[in-house]
């Protein structure tokens, strides 16, 4: 168990990592955040900073010689940077294992499979053949994704039609892939789930997700789910984190599928880290998300889940952070990363709006 | 008004410097910590310090000019360091008035007298045979505290007797000092109150303090106050905040007197900075007193100090810091000042204990 003034290491210096180190820095520990890019916004607050890649062994080594254990706010740590650590004996949470399956959607998809759990029928596709092939097993539409380092729907195409079919591999550049069956979801919810290094977990209520353009919009705390498949969604984050053993905070996403007489969750994919879904943690929770990934890989008991109040987490994005000096509604919390240019499409903030449990909005 | 990426100075690196800097950081702000002492806690949370004696003027030159506007977290900034920071151009809030009359108690007192206050009866005391006149005037029991310098009951005695009043003013060592009448009060409240540079005001709810061995213990909210009390002692706030020009975030002390038929407030004292009685807002407001510094001081506007929980706020004094990594009850949130070194009677950290609003605890 860190004591106060321990300090942990952090891969990825975005905005992830700055949150994680500022949560952190409120339990009394301190941060070593590792990233390449040196104008990284975690890097603003704290004094301890590596700028390196993340296969450069020998700054990898001195940044576990410096810190008491290890985390990461992106799931695309390479193999090798994790084993460096370990390596080095310094601890990685979460484990390397839950990189390993969380990193590539083929094997996510089959370990979810394995635990008993909902996902969307899929095939592996390495080639234009194998892509024929799961076309015909699955049908069409479905979503042909690279089976490594997509996000916010970069590295994915539709496939409708047998026209779609002869160039959607060409279109993902050729790369190993996988073929997922179209669910035709009504809604998507997340579960951002903790698990500590005693096995308790503590899940956070469902979040309904909206997304523009590929990239989370919204997430709406209590949403449209009812109690029994909030607890069914909670029950499937607990039974994947236990699966993995895993230590930190953890994002499932679902997809809400409408059948005859009630609904059903599918499980889209799982991230092993802290997770934009769960943002509005911060506002309404005790113990937020952040706080709650410290606590469990300093070693330390979990917080409670539980939330005072009802919220709407938005994502300000691109030029949409320059509201946040001005407009202050009265019950609205904001964050902003601190990042140097604004981009379209630039994850930069978030608002929290916050209201009285249970009421209207 | 300064941008995301601007940066802001802080005089003074223990937990108030510390906490405001992790305000700062949440809203996309850089912070620089100036301070003496080289194991200061604030220096942990950025990667900007300044190492050197607040006199030290070439160490000021080279702050001021590094940052884009300067605050404090104690009122024992010195006048000339002040002078440094604005003769450089740079701003400083809150005003060097803030200080020079925070500083002194008894420029205190007759500037509260002047706004129109009730405070104690009080008589400069610059030598024996001043306090022997103030005795007389003021009668026993009664307080002898040094002006300058004197925090948690240092710096202060009781007189109850003539033979008090032969000791006294030798027992705080012959220093410039004001004596006060003994309010007999029932019970101390404070009110924390923020003005922006637009010279709006929120003042948030008042607590009701709980004071071991001349240390807060126990701020609670609502605590035992009236409603018209608690409305009096806002408007209190708002006049000095008002009278005084004022930028940034004020903790303002009363004591609750029985009267015959009511109660009556008196104000003990001012803080022209964020305040220890003020901690319990970063659990059950949206918006807290470090980022309402921070706003106000950054030119922004203030954020709603309304407050979605009841709370009890209690200090972690000394060793009691050790408790927060075994006891988490549900309804707890911690803060760990990070502090290197546990000493007895040291502010380490503090518990927010949350309710639901007008619960009974």
């Amino acid at each position: 168990m860190l004591k106060s003034g321990a300090t942990i290491g952090i891969f990825g210096g975005g905005q992830l990592g700055r949150m994680m180190a500022l949560a952190a820095h409120r339990l009394g520990l301190n941060t070593h955040i590792f990233c390449p890019d040196p104008n990284s916004p975690a890097f603003a607050v704290t004094p301890h900073k590596t700028i390196a890649d993340y296969e450069d062994f020998a700054a990898l080594s001195e940044f576990a010689s410096k810190v008491d254990c290890v985390t990461y706010e992106f799931e695309n740590v390479p193999a090798a940077t994790a084993s460096a650590i370990i390596e080095a004996g310094t601890e990685l949470f979460p484990s390397a294992k839950a990189l390993e399956i969380s990193q590539d959607r083929l094997v996510e998809k089959r370990f979810i499979s394995t635990v008993g759990i909902n996902v969307a029928p899929f095939a592996k596709v390495d080639s234009q053949a194998e892509l024929e092939a799961a076309v015909s097993k699955i049908g069409l539409p479905a979503v042909l994704k690279t089976r490594r380092f997509g996000y916010d729907g970069k590295g994915q195409t539709i496939l409708r039609s047998d026209e779609d079919t002869k160039t959607a591999f060409n279109a993902i550049g050729s790369q190993p892939a996988i073929l997922e069956g179209f669910v035709p979801f009504d809604r998507e919810i997340s579960v951002i789930i903790a698990r500590d290094q005693h096995g308790h977990v503590a899940p956070y209520d469902p979040a309904e997700n909206v997304h523009e353009n590929h990239i989370l919009k919204t997430s709406t705390v209590p949403g449209n789910i009812s109690s029994e498949l909030g607890e069914a969604a909670k029950n499937i984050a607990s039974q994947i984190a236990i699966a993995l053993d895993y230590v930190g905070v953890m994002g499932v996403e679902f997809f809400v599928l409408p059948t005859e007489n009630d609904e059903q969750l599918i499980v889209n994919e799982i991230a092993p880290r802290v997770h934009n879904s769960g943002h509005w943690t911060e506002a309404v929770c005790i113990v937020n998300q952040f706080e709650q990934h410290i606590r469990a890989v300093a070693g330390w008991p979990l917080g409670q889940a539980d939330r005072h109040s009802d919220v709407v987490m938005e994502n300000l994005i691109g030029d949409q952070i320059n509201e946040v000096t001005t407009a202050v509604e009265s019950n609205t919390q904001i964050h902003d990363y601190g990042k140097a240019e604004v981009r379209a499409g630039r994850k930069m903030g978030h608002i929290n709006r916050i209201f009285p449990k249970n009421s209207d909005q």
